[in-house]
């Protein structure tokens, strides 16, 4: 088999970074390991060239969901290099910074004062320093994955199966201090029980309570009851909406719930694919981010901020929302029709703009593993998350799911030959962290 | 006295972002309360043009030194914009990233791999959490200032005046949880002796030494000691080069005084105001990176490999390390002697390319304002750092100091009438930490 390039630069990467990159989802044995193209030279809409010159249709999670404009939109490139002709930074401060404070607070109207960092990871560290600088206590209460940080991932000290039942399985909380042992009590969405038994036991210490509003449901009482519990114990209420923010509404999802929090991060796609994140909240809160020290060189970079108006401008002005919504549900619909069709055991999870499809096999990742090696050869980057993007047109999609539909039926029969495994050109897939870490380069 | 259009801004900031923006010294208060154009509309080479249209020559921090070859440049420029056409992220990685990789690895042939990052802070914690994670111990040995976050702050756990001794006095722990107090021992950069006794005590327990290889003075003997007593110890040596890193040569600082860290951590300058940062390290120790979680999704983002990449290229090739130190000489020189004339008891501490200015007398922060506010009025930016940019030509450096000159005339005179204070025409600068956070909004 042909090695593609990006395979050969993978594996050199490997030798000198490692993990090989900087984000486990976008390492190539997430999805198709060997065979992955790995690297781009160009991102265009919804369209990738690999190093090869090979051009692909991205049905997968489109950056993690940074893009949901679409890769390289010209709007947004155009005022971000407007920006960096005019410098990218310096002694003074860049007055878009302002500018979109204003747009990211008004459309949130229960917020007062707003944050900046460039990741996501840095905005959730950020939200549980206020919290816990603003109510002076320490514990948190959480529910789902917010990143690398030691506040976080001290959940798994005493016990490293804490945080398989959040997102990410398998995650050795190794070089965190044993002093953040039993800082945190984690909860599972949807188990209103759990969080007023944590609440009515430990709310003299618990800073935070932080969630995500949405991920695989939606489930409107539930939020409503914690905000109630938060109320009552006197507990800061932080959504992490740096996954499902701008992708339901022009804001965070928790405005289509009715549900405020008293704080909110964002991240990913309000840059649209330029390093930007944000925490917003209620301005008894935030300012105690002034009785602390949250500082950092290249978080008054411009890029970040203009990058970000342009992006929020464009998703207002075009309703982007609508339409990864309303793409979601195409492709939602459409998968299944087609699953059914051939008799696929697949199931798809999530909101319409965040979809994660699986195989429902005992071998469900080689079943996934196939799946994404025929989509390949047909054109298509796809994995156990579609994340839509608003640049998709009806004809792209419709060629997604006849594309699908001939991968379901050659499945089917693979499955009905037990051939599945065979027909593999390289490894299966990896699901989780553990597999992932566990393929060290020696 | 005319308002400038920053500072109306400025005042607007404070109200929506908890301490106007996300930089302690880019605060205007750091500089010249009231006065400070506070925000700017365009920035090349060492010019900036501020929200009136006045421009201004930067002869203060360019940026805390993230601008070595000077505001925008050109070349970097170039290949920022190239990348942000081609798509500034996908779902695939981006080459630049293994090029970028390989070029910081090439100049210090001690260290085997790298992580990146985008802030100096998210750097920093990503050394500690991979000593912490390859050691198997947790606390910390450390000297000087290395970001915001909790392994750092918590050092002022129990005893706020910790850190007085370190860059930042008066850093209140505030949201730091209590258990991470006493899992760091700082120490004053030259006191051997400090050190031999927190190892010799407590070695068992140390995961590392981080400490910047160099900022007020040069101590060979010092670091070859510190690397000595690391290895006696096994403990791992992290030099901090966010702020020295690509200023005295083409590489850390530590390349100058033959002294090779086990990881060393690179920020600011080597995107030339592009975020970016990166953490290299012996193979051995930077593998633990696998055995933890470190993962964010901005990481993976183009624009920082490329203007990394563009930054080196263009620095080696211009050879910017010699005329930033050339630049620093002139200066430290030039002041120096136009101080003596003027018979004003100005210091400069500090290497050649980052020079600390302070003025020895009891009101100290009221004379530096007074340099500001005249040195302002005559089109110069300046403050209590100067740190040169290549840009710099000697006609350039020729007037600032031929205008300090005549700012030094002005405030012997001053100083002689006792007038200083009366003349300014708005508050004195903010020294420190404590006093800006004091001067809240309400």
């Amino acid at each position: 088999m042909k090695m593609f390039s990006g395979q050969n630069l993978w594996q050199e990467a490997k030798n000198i970074i490692p993990g090989g990159n900087q984000l486990l989802s976008k390492q190539p044995e997430m999805f198709l390991p060997d065979q992955w193209p790995a690297y781009y030279e160009k991102a265009k809409g919804c369209q990738i060239w690999d190093l090869d010159g090979k051009s692909y249709l991205d049905f997968s999670h489109m950056s993690v969901g940074t893009c949901i404009l679409g890769y390289a939109d010209d709007d947004v490139n155009t005022a971000v290099i407007e920006s960096i002709k005019k410098g990218s930074i310096s002694t003074l401060n860049s007055w878009e910074e302002i500018a979109f404070a204003k747009e990211l607070l008004g459309c949130h109207s229960w917020a007062d004062q707003v944050r900046f960092s460039r990741t996501g990871g840095e905005a959730c560290c950020i939200a549980i320093r206020i919290a816990r600088a603003a109510s002076g206590k320490e514990k948190v209460v959480f529910c789902g994955y917010h990143g690398w940080h030691d506040w976080y991932l001290s959940s798994n000290i005493g016990d490293e199966k804490q945080l398989d039942k959040q997102l990410l399985p398998g995650i050795d909380p190794k070089g965190v201090p044993e002093g953040l042992g039993n800082t945190t009590y984690p909860f599972q969405f949807g188990d209103i029980n759990a969080v007023e038994k944590i609440l009515h036991c430990h709310h003299e210490d618990v800073a935070a309570i932080i969630m995500e509003p949405v991920r695989e449901t939606i489930d409107i009482q539930f939020l409503k009851e914690v905000k109630l519990l938060s109320q009552k114990y006197n507990v800061i209420l932080i959504f992490d909406e740096i996954t499902s923010g701008f992708r339901l509404n022009y804001g965070g999802a928790h405005k289509n719930f009715n549900v405020e929090p008293d704080m909110a991060i964002f991240g990913k796609a309000i840059g649209n694919g330029h390093p930007i994140s944000a925490v917003i909240g209620k301005r008894k809160i935030m300012e105690a981010a002034q009785e602390t020290f949250i500082s950092s060189t290249y978080w008054t970079e411009r890029v970040g901020f203009s990058a970000g108006l342009a992006t929020l401008k464009k998703m207002k002005s075009i309703e982007a929302q609508k339409m990864v919504v309303n793409h979601g549900k195409a492709i939602r619909k459409g998968l299944n029709e087609a699953a059914v069709r051939a008799g696929v055991k697949m199931k798809i999870m999530g909101i319409d703009p965040l979809l994660h499809v699986s195989f429902d096999y005992a071998d469900g990742d080689v079943v996934q593993t196939f799946f994404t090696q025929e989509m390949m050869e047909m054109g298509f980057l796809t994995g156990s998350a579609i994340y839509p993007t608003s640049v998709y047109s009806d004809q792209q999609i419709k060629s997604f799911l006849m594309a699908s539909e001939a991968a379901f039926s050659d499945i089917a029969k693979a499955i009905q030959q037990n051939t599945v495994l065979k027909r593999l050109k390289g490894p299966v897939k990896h699901a989780g962290l553990r597999r992932l870490t566990a393929a060290k380069v020696t």
